[in-house]
């Protein structure tokens, strides 16, 4: 297990915007608050979703369209570099009118509505390395 | 984006009673301690909820009820003021005896178990006002 | 409704290893660093996981077993202590290849990736005592 401690920094509440791209907000705001290490969470509701799983034989994502309006249940995820820039990496569980869930990785999502919680947290930055073991970009030893 | 940035205040864990109402119970916990802004996570089971989906043309919330016990596989949300009171926004994801899930907006449910955390924030609250784009009441300027 | 106060620790971000027992790996930090209360999220991949969903009337866990390669869409839980040991309480989403998602008590699963943010808390720490009234170990007034 690879551990690193930080220390709490700012805690930010935010209103995505009506109809931005929700993972583009999320890194947008890392970017424009000099966030390099966070994590994070958001409910909301979203107009369409591209969710996805990773194929852990193929080390592939598989694409799963997530068309017409649907609650953003919750999303979650961290903040950490890759290729010396700031990357998102998101879950999320989605619902329909019948409160009927998919669930993934959050590739991209249209924003109806979303209210978002960034904790900054302080110390070295993690950095994403390519990992052969499981073909992602993982936390490496740097 | 509108975006307010908070420090940390005092972090709660509670656990909720047997057969109260959970929002109500996040809601008390808010006033009694005094928390004008704040983020939450619960877990446990609850022996009914009702969860709603917000329609997005309609700008109504559509109810979904369910009955019987269901694990409370994850509560999410925040606290803060509409109206000059506390409001509790959470959202959930319910299990039942096979793993099937829903989700959606929690309306309300009836306690079996639950362990709540509260993080307080500190700063200058939000405020929620109605939105006409969307027919919620989000966080506005002030 | 029972609650404690408690003010933030240190924070770790962990890469949990491949192949591992997510539950025993949460364990295992929350020993080797010393946490004896704190709440935690995780996001990643599993190879395989058993869930539970508890049996309000019977006040039994039924196990729900869940073979194949999932996502990991998230997990939260928290750290407390019992019967002086430390305690890992853990819910979970899992999604398959089409975002199809399952629920529940996350009694173990194995790690493809893992992702794990630790919020370690600081006070009088919490004990779970048995509860006759739901079967269920939860913290008690000490």
């Amino acid at each position: 297990m690879k551990v690193r401690d930080f220390e709490q920094g700012r805690c930010f509440l935010a209103r995505l915007d009506l109809d931005a791209e929700i993972i583009g907000q999320i890194t947008d705001l890392a970017k424009s608050e000099g966030i390099e290490t966070g994590v994070f969470s958001v409910i909301g509701a979203l107009k369409q979703a591209e969710l996805a799983c990773y194929d852990q034989t193929a080390h592939e994502y598989r694409t799963i369209r997530v068309d017409g309006p649907v609650e953003l249940v919750t999303a979650w995820g961290n903040v950490s570099l890759r290729d010396c820039r700031r990357f998102v990496h998101a879950h999320a569980v989605l619902a329909d009118s019948e409160g009927r869930t998919r669930g993934g990785h959050l590739m991209k999502g249209g924003v109806f509505a979303a209210e978002l919680c960034m904790q900054e947290l302080v110390g070295e930055p993690l950095i994403r390395e390519h990992d052969p073991a499981t073909g992602l970009y993982l936390w490496g030893d740097r």
